[in-house]
């Protein structure tokens, strides 16, 4: 036993980063997954510190809020930097992800059909984009995003550009604009999945979601 | 000169944690301020990597994301653990003044009076509520959130509990919301000052912006 719980809602969404590291890692966790009306008794207990979900129980801790938790994890397994410049490239690029996860997301768990088209059509152009750019920075865009090693800005950019483009549920509509906008954060997603079977084999079990 | 230039409109939002870093260290830099006519030029020019502003020249490279440049400055300046559980800590007090941050401070630059007043209604309290309990389990919230000294998390929330909350031209309408909900936040806000002639003087200074 690890000892490490993660709580949440039976969607990919603000957990999904930790479940990716998780499997990537081969780090064995314990998925928790709490029903909407579970989550009404659970908040009133105080369950989660700022009365949301993901949270995360790990090293004797509960910890809150999604990107923190990403982060501790990251470093915690050795996806993440030690030099301040480095930091800075990673966490600009998470930044970035989470912009346009917040442009995206919303709009597929309020079912805001109209709205997520203005984002796919307007928005993800331009910042696949910047994505891309940023990756060919470094190593002429075939390694990772920063330094020599897969780090936490990575798996931040797996989860939006392959759960939310190029997932057999999106890709039909999506892909095109990664194709166009990011061939070489494509390229990169699917040398992740391809340089870690655990991670393949996790992607192909965990069954699709509606976000 | 230091070398360092801060490049934003003549507002406080999303540059101000680092002017308030930035006078509290009693670090010299160029606060270039841009017209909203000059941005459309500068922005066509490619001026910032992520097409937005805030961005920071330092140390040979523009930085932009803005919570990427408070964390980099911070560092730089010693205002940052290396601890992983302190890190956790200091970021996810950052992450829920950035959630506050999100909920609040939009409404002011679209002019949105009634979702300022939903917000500082039914968001506002708890919020703060979270901060003030976070602060009270260190040193029973006579000291700073995280450690012994004063760190990213503390400049974080001082932004937007001072200059949202308490600052002259908000005070009238929202400080009844710290003095009920965060009290011990507000004396660290007070605390701070009083323990800085420079941030002080910058304070008194700056003179009064819509947001």
């Amino acid at each position: 036993m690890s000892g490490i719980t993660l709580h949440y809602f039976d969607v990919h969404a603000r957990a999904e980063p930790l479940r990716l590291i998780f499997a990537y890692a081969g780090v064995e966790y314990t998925d928790h997954k709490i029903s909407f009306e579970e989550w009404g008794t659970l908040k009133a207990s105080n369950f989660a510190e700022f009365g949301q979900l993901p949270c995360l129980d790990i090293d004797g801790e509960r910890l809150v809020q999604s990107q923190s938790m990403v982060r501790y994890v990251a470093q915690k397994f050795g996806f993440y930097p030690s030099d301040i410049k480095e930091i800075y490239q990673v966490e600009s690029i998470c930044d970035l992800k989470e912009d346009i996860y917040r442009g995206l997301v919303p709009n597929l768990y309020t079912n805001n059909v109209e709205g997520l088209e203005k984002f796919m059509t307007e928005t993800a152009p331009q910042a696949l984009g910047f994505l891309n750019k940023r990756l060919e920075k470094n190593h002429n865009g075939e390694g990772f995003f920063v330094g020599d090693r897969i780090s936490m800005a990575d798996f931040q950019v797996f989860q939006i550009v392959h759960d939310y483009f190029l997932a057999s549920n999106r890709k039909d509509k999506y892909e095109h604009l990664v194709d166009t906008h990011a061939p070489k954060v494509k390229a990169l997603v699917h040398r992740i999945i391809e340089s870690s079977p655990a991670l393949k084999t996790y992607l192909e079990n965990r069954g699709e979601r509606p976000f």
